[in-house]
């Protein structure tokens, strides 16, 4: 598929529009400037205006209705999983181009789908999904109909340790100690999402194992095993709540095989530098920054800005990241594959600039 | 002047980039698609790239210089009173456009702002200067090379009781109980922008008098005066400071003079709201909405919603608006001014949709 | 009732422990010198043990009952209204001590009650309750075996109104602009209490009418009442929802009869600061201070803090108060009272400090 | 010492009273039965009342002044290092307890302080000075005049993290991924504590090493060391910032020997925590949690709760952490070590119970 930046509009639905993903689609594609949003679906909010539910969607006064009923040219899913495949097939088999932000079409493995997320509606499209991360997958992004969107917190370890990972290096344990804002939990009500609960809190959560773990391994496995085949590695992926709401940092403590950077603490430091400048150098949206990034760097912006270091303590290699969940982590990581599909320009209708202070 | 949509750049310089509303100014240009930003100038921060002082302007790499050294067609300006004049005179003079965001330009009578402010370093150039509120001065500031850019609160109130000031309709007392996230307070360091004093709690402040009541009463008064010559408005301001960055919510309880609204409960709510959506048909980016308005829904947008209502208690009338400070309240206000001053569209590089949640 | 500071423990029960007025009863009573919590009960979690619910409470080992099932000789209850009534009554009728947080001994008036509340379960109670707010009952309190503590938003306005009313001058309209942390809404699931849509954000709310604005009323015009049976006073109450889980400042703007207080502005600021600081000498827990109160003075404690002042633009009346809506606004007011009851010393087991920073 | 639960106040003087650290002791000292605080000093605040400075001490009635002028039963400090030894030393010389809140009496070993401190005003205390972690040093700190109280992070890690060492398990890299609140930082200004900076925001500091580290490597290598020489242990510390004002979660990844656990991944989880409940038993203040902590279940009280877990992914152990930076972590230890050294009961004027929520 190849379109150009100006031209006609693209006729694009949203499904599920009502939750924080679907919400925040709309944002981002009610100003994408070659984008009309024709149709937006929700379950229980249908037959609401759009800016009932969401008031801040002011100027994007469409009803909610219960299917696409209106011809389309791309599908954004906000569904969770396994509603999304359900929902989903039928468009993929009919060749609408869809970027879904489930969890569906992100593990190749339907067995690894089936251990985290119960049986697959539709395990036979697995084969044809593309993982949505334009920084691993460009070329098979521009060429797929079907786009599943990484985790939030996948993306931002992923992209953290992927340079390192596309040398072989990882060897053994890497911890990934991720800190998220409270939107990555959704909008549905639970008393871990309830403000006196979070507010002026912190803790961790998910410790019996996190469904985002899966994708981690995944990516880095395949990256790695490009490189090297023989070395292991382990994820050990512990996540944690923020009072806040936007935003995600990963803490990423890799272990890095003996011999793949220098002793000497200056030269590590620097050919470690080295190694990520030159692995994202070409990359629109990652930032590989001179200081420790802060999530509110990235807030509203499609940014995810990554800092790698030598501990001067241990001389052990640190890697931090930061996103903003919703963007992209989610529905700007959409996009963004997105303008891939459509052969627009990949920066179309994303910001870099977050909204700060 | 005018210019059309597409075209060359406009040059544009950022004076004092290193404050709020510098570094604000710099996010919204920066992504404007008519303007190109050619210098900014900082004071303690001179030497440094402008992503060391805003780290997530890192896509912005420009240097901050100690004046502005390029040939420019507008100017912004961040710095505060006094010293915004005095900078700033010499380009006036010299006929650059300029867009000032400090209270140099505001306030119509130059007693007023000596009352307020201390002296002013260029009175001569009130005469020529337009209030920066489109909502009122559309024309104005279409044919002015001088704007200066509202008050955050003042904006807020202005734009929550013009509907009533242009009926001619307030009489006697108006309270204004606005609340405002810390932001206003601005980059410098104080004990009352210390997170831990402002975290988790919330005060009143500016209780023996705030800089914005004035603009208040110019703006309202001159409406009002316009309809109805009789009628005498004071304004009660008290500010609050809630525990958020972006944001100013302004609960307003005006007096009303008898026989302006039907007596009859109903009717005079929707006659209220006839008087509103009218007032505010075309307005792009005033929202008069059905609902009570909540400050995240206009957080990095340039939208201002309002909501006008009659107390069911007791008959009054009550208005509340919502935007954000450093955009609908500062920066953001500039850049629509710039838009009319420069004959583009208002709405060129500016959101009507908040980053929600 | 008259007990001795010391003693054998008085034993308790909490009813309704699992919602946050029930934990902070908890909370307080467990560190209370003279108090053995005997029974806590809740509805949903019976059966499990209190810290499994609330896991600050790990030290307090208690289970979770349906059920009052052992001798006690007071209760508190943390249930909502009617709920409350129809537990309460068999309770009362035999003559156990009951201090009731709901509101249904709130207001002697029954048909004001069924407006705001439905029908009331045991309106034969009704003249028996004392509305419990130690300030203005001191005496009733300590005789009166059922106690209605007040609602957390009329405490902020009665304390910082209740000098001008005692005096008789209040005329006309008075606006309480009333910021409320989240808890005061609960800990039961709804999206205006969901972490997201809350943080960082600002609103109003219930302006369609809100049931703590009769007790505001009720108890303003009595004491009004026994000063002078003349002027007529109303009260426009608007409850605004701040980010953060604790606090509540009420900004009051009364209107005060002409020739209340000296017309010139020092003396009149001076006259009304005597009234309150007289009023309020033998207080424990109301301090008059000398500069606007934020709430996280307040936080933990069973202070209020009252600011009156004089409006140097208009030379209106305005006071400001502060409390931690959970402490004197509910459960602190609640062992306050209790210790009235009881012929304990009125300090015991309160704080007047906030936990600040 | 030896002093009874009751008795004659005991006199003491609060060393720099205007940080927070300050402040937390007077709210702590002051609602102690047993101690009357007879004086506090400041620097900058000289001539000023407490309340001026702190509000929410308005009960609390005492001038500030610039030097301890009281006959004074015991001293605690809140300068910052240097300041404290310095000030601090006459007193000790003449036999006054003291009980330190700075890091001046933390490190036993005179180079160590040098290489992140500076030159020790007074290195001749140091063989005399305790470590004031009661957990690990009650008998020593009993019989002390002279307690240097543990940092907050150190507090939170050695907590989690002891158990382990004392049996000696400890092998290689230890992992502390710490987050605090902001008052950490202290109450003097910097933009890293600027509201606007932090609010909503989230990050890692620190990196190029922090002073806390060594605090941890001293007291865990220190009860290794008793168990097993053998094994080297090193400690990995991040720090991160949390957008909130107290409270620290530290999440720890230590290493742990081979065969010191079953492989058996029930029987592991088991065995570890047998070891902490057994280590903990008769501690007053630290709880093993059957789940994983929040720091608001520990707001305003002295507790600690410690989760210790196997990750069910790798088998590794994991323990999570919670205090109170400012009581637990701080003035609440002091308080706890002062218990001891007059020989009163250790939970005296200390609560268990968090504010929550």
């Amino acid at each position: 598929m190849s379109t150009s930046a100006s031209g006609s509009p693209i006729r694009a639905a949203i499904i599920n529009v009502t939750g924080y993903v679907g919400a925040e689609l709309a944002r981002l594609l009610a100003q994408h400037p070659r984008v009309e949003i024709v149709c937006v679906t929700g379950r229980s909010e249908v037959g609401k205006r759009l800016p009932e539910v969401f008031p801040h969607l002011w100027s994007l006064d469409l009803p909610i209705v219960s299917e696409v009923d209106e011809d389309v040219d791309v599908i954004f899913s906000g569904l969770p999983h396994a509603a999304a495949a359900e929902r989903l097939t039928p468009f993929i088999e009919q060749g609408t181009p869809v970027v879904d932000a489930s969890a569906d079409f992100r593990l190749y493995d339907e067995e690894t789908y089936e251990q985290w997320y119960g049986e697959h509606p539709s395990p036979h499209l697995l084969p044809e999904s593309v993982y949505g991360l334009p920084e691993l997958h460009r070329d098979a992004i521009a060429e797929s109909r079907l786009v599943g969107v990484p985790g939030c917190y996948p993306t931002s370890a992923i992209l953290a340790l992927a340079p390192l990972a596309a040398k072989g290096w990882l060897d053994g344990r890497t911890v990934v100690d991720a800190k998220s804002g409270v939107s990555g939990a959704g909008r549905a009500l639970k008393i871990t999402s309830h403000f006196s609960e979070v507010d002026s809190n912190f803790s961790a959560y998910g410790l019996s194992g996190h469904r985002h773990q899966p994708e981690m391994v995944q990516e880095l496995t395949t990256l790695q095993d490009r490189a090297d085949g023989d070395r292991e590695l382990s994820v050990t992926f512990v996540p944690h709540l923020v009072p806040m709401t936007r935003g995600i940092l990963a803490t990423c403590y890799p272990s890095i095989a003996d011999g793949s950077l220098p002793e000497n603490s200056a030269e590590r430091a620097e050919a470690l530098r080295d190694v990520y400048e030159s692995y994202y150098a070409d990359e629109p949206f990652v930032h590989v920054a001179p200081n420790a990034p802060s999530t509110k760097q990235t807030l509203g912006s499609n940014a995810c800005i990554v800092y790698p270091m030598v501990d001067p303590m241990t001389g052990e290699v640190m890697v931090i990241s930061a996103i903003d969940n919703l963007v992209k982590g989610t529905a700007g990581a959409a996009v963004q594959c997105f303008n891939l599909m459509f052969g627009l320009p990949e920066e179309l209708g994303l910001s870099k600039i977050g909204v700060y202070p």
